[in-house]
C-alpha cells in the first residue's frame, strides 16, 4: 500500500490544491496545520470535494511523521518558524519537498518581486534548517494555486531541484500522479534560486493576462528522463 | 520601407542566429563587430546562408545609427565596454535591447551560475549606462543560439522586460517576425533580475538532456496581448 502524504501547511491554497489533486489521484493524504482543528476542518472539505478521499487533518509535528516524503507548503514568512518546531518531527532518511517561494509580499512588499534569502533561495534555507539526513528537494512553485485547487486539466511542467537524481524522482513519480503535470529535472538545490523567483514572474504575467499562467520547458525529449 | 536592424555583436553565436532568422523574415540587417572585417565576414557568410539576404557589416558604432531598435547581443563580460563604446552613437528615442545573460561563465566559473550584477540585472545595467532617451528592452535570453541559426523550426516564447509596453511591442512585432516565437510581455525591466537566469537554467537542462530547450508560458489567452 502507498504511504501517506503529508503535506505541512495543508490548510493554504498551494498545499490544498495539492490535497485535492493527490487526492483524485487515490492517495493518501495527511494534511497538517498549526491548529490541529484547522487541520481537521481541511480534511473535512476534501472529503467533501474529493469523494472517497483518505484524508486526516493534524497538528503539523504529526502529520510530518506519517510518511517519508513531507510536503511544505506554508508561506514563506512561516517557513522557519515551521521548520524550527519540525526539528524534533523530521527524521533521517525523509524527503522534505520545499514549495515556499520568497515574496516580497512576506514583508508587505510586491508580490511580483522577491527576497534576497542569504543561503540563496528559501529550499537551501530549508536545508540548512533540516535535521542530519533529511534531504530537501524543491518542487511545485509555477503551479497556480487556484489552478491546482480547481477542476481543469493542467497542462504544465514542474521545476524539480534537488541534489541527487534519485531522490529528484521519488518526488517526480509522486508528481506525475497529478494528470497533467511533468516533472522536469532542473539541477542541484541551488537552481532553486532561479526557480523561486518564477512564481513572481507568472504572478505579474498572471495580472497582465488575466489567467493562471505556468511555465513548459520546451524541447525535451519525448522519453522519460526520471526512469 | 521596414528599417534596418543593427545586431551590435552580431558575429556571436545568438547575434548571428537573430540575423539568420530576421533576413529570412526579409528584414534588411546590419552586423555590428568591434572589428568591421569580422562585421563584413559575418555578413558574407549570412549572405550564403540566406539567400538575397540584404546585410552589412560594419564597425558596432556606425552599426548602431543603421536603425531605431538594436539588438545588443555580447557576451556579459563584454556588456560594459560596448556600452561605453556606443555612448556617442546610440541617439534619443532609440530602443536598445539587450539579450546579454550574467553568466559565471563571464568569469570562468560555470554557465549554470549566474553573477549578481549591482543593478538588479544585466538589462539595467545596461540601462543606467545608456545615453539619455535610449530606452532599453530585454529579451531573448532564453532562445536557443544554435536553434535560432539552425533550420528547424522555433517553438517557444520570448520573455519580454521593459518599462513601456509601447516599447515592448515595438520589440514585439520584431520577435513575431521569426516563425515560432511568441512574445510574451514579462513586466517592467526589473523583471530581467527573474529571466535573464533562466539561461542559466535551460544550459544546465540542455545537457541533461542533450537538446536545446526552451521556455513557454502556458496558460495564456489566444488572442494577441500587444495589438
Amino acid at each position: 500500500m502507498a504511504e501517506p502524504i503529508p503535506i505541512i501547511g495543508g490548510t493554504g491554497a498551494l498545499g490544498y490544491g495539492l490535497a485535492v489533486r493527490l487526492a483524485r489521484a487515490g492517495r493518501t493524504i495527511v494534511i497538517g496545520s498549526r491548529k490541529p482543528e484547522r487541520a481537521q476542518e481541511a480534511a473535512e472539505r476534501l472529503r467533501e470535494t474529493v469523494s472517497g478521499a483518505d484524508v486526516e487533518g493534524l497538528e503539523n509535528g504529526e502529520a510530518a511523521q506519517r510518511g517519508p516524503v513531507v510536503f511544505l507548503t506554508v508561506p514563506f514568512r512561516a517557513q522557519s518558524e515551521t521548520l524550527t518546531n519540525l526539528k524534533e518531527a523530521l527524521a533521517d532518511g525523509q524527503l522534505l519537498v520545499d514549495c515556499t517561494v520568497p515574496l516580497a509580499a512576506a514583508i508587505s512588499g510586491k508580490a511580483t518581486r522577491t527576497l534576497g534569502v542569504w543561503q540563496g533561495s528559501a529550499a537551501q534555507q530549508a536545508q540548512e534548517m533540516a535535521p542530519d539526513g533529511v534531504t530537501v528537494i524543491s518542487a511545485l512553485h509555477t503551479v497556480s494555486a487556484p489552478a491546482l485547487a480547481g477542476d481543469e486539466p493542467l497542462d504544465e511542467d514542474v521545476l524539480v531541484c534537488g541534489d541527487r537524481k534519485a531522490d529528484k524522482k521519488r518526488v517526480a513519480e509522486l508528481i506525475e500522479l497529478i494528470d497533467g503535470l511533468r516533472p522536469v529535472n532542473a539541477g542541484p538545490l541551488e537552481g532553486s534560486r532561479i526557480v523561486e523567483p518564477l512564481t513572481a514572474l507568472l504572478i505579474g504575467i498572471n495580472s497582465r493576462y488575466k489567467t493562471h499562467a505556468g511555465i513548459r520547458i520546451t524541447g525535451l525529449p519525448g522519453d522519460d528522463h526520471w526512469s
